[in-house]
């Protein structure tokens, strides 16, 4: 179903182009990164991650009990919906600059203090469990954004363990916003 | 899968509440309210939106064709999370009394933009096709919103006239913020 050779519009800083370039080389699909500079937030990327797990199962990144899978997508959105649009850049420049850390800061830890709680009963070595899932492929990408406005990440021990397990993964170094084709020189890894 | 009574967590006036509960009218599905006066925005919901789906799949609330099914999910992870996040009530809070309009139309606008053009290619009498989908369940209540920030709706001709549509089936209306458990008298229809 999908083209050879799939183009993704991607920004290197974006959490939600991100997201999309780890669930890709998870899937180990080539693609193509066409990169645009002007970026239009929002949780959007969910859709074509949902596509490509109905396109390309193996392996796959939601569980197969319709409950669990309520739950991987429940952290997704709390991620992607309930954290993320808050902070993305188009909000950030209407509160100004002066006032964008201390923002960023009070729409994330709200959201961060609902997920440890919940990673508390779902989480294994990953968000759920100890397979990888849509949940880790949000969650990585809002962590970063946390320590980029110097959020104190020491109350969430869970996010912060969980984080630092998938790091370490393959596909999620090669989607690094630090290794991508418009990474600019100065934030290369 | 489902237990006999499932019980919903709402709030009268949430968008995230109201899109479930047309999900639950349209899927024909008995539930309790619980009213919270608190409430806990986001997007989340899509999460048991997506649940009920698989586990009670009749009438479908997503295309069969995964690249409809994108659509769908596109058409709703923007409504509810490139917008709704963006003028929710704890966002509003922070930006001050005084700024609250302004600043709601600031963040609906371009999505509608965005929204109104999408709409173009995909659009029959609902959001997508002649079909009731997703998407449908998350553009009402945001058009809501919309009316509620005096959001001028007139550059949006397919966003309103797929609303209207919408406000004439029974599930729209059983599930609309006038006629909730919690709606206060002065705000029933």
């Amino acid at each position: 179903v999908l083209s050879p050779q799939p183009i993704l519009y991607s920004y290197f800083r974006s959490s939600c182009s991100w997201r999309v370039r780890i669930a890709l080389a998870l899937k180990n699909i080539d693609y193509e990164i066409v990169a645009i500079n002007l970026i239009k937030d929002g949780g959007q990327q969910l859709a074509i991650i949902e596509y490509l797990e109905e396109t390309r199962p193996t392996p796959r990144l939601l569980p197969q009990d319709p409950k669990k899978r309520a739950q991987v997508r429940m952290i997704s959105d709390l991620l992607a919906s309930g954290i993320q649009p808050l902070q993305n850049l188009s909000v950030l420049n209407q509160v100004g600059k002066e006032n964008q850390l201390t923002w960023a800061q009070r729409v994330i830890a709200p959201g961060f203090n609902a997920l440890e709680q919940i990673l508390q009963s779902t989480a294994g070595k990953y968000c759920m469990g100890d397979e990888v899932s849509m949940a880790d492929l949000c969650l990585v990408p809002q962590v970063a954004n946390a320590e980029r406005y110097k959020v104190d990440l020491s109350p969430y021990p869970t996010i912060s363990r969980i984080n630092k397990s998938l790091l370490a993964l393959e596909a999620f170094q090669v989607s690094h916003p630090s290794r991508q084709p418009d990474t600019p020189p100065e934030l290369r890894a």
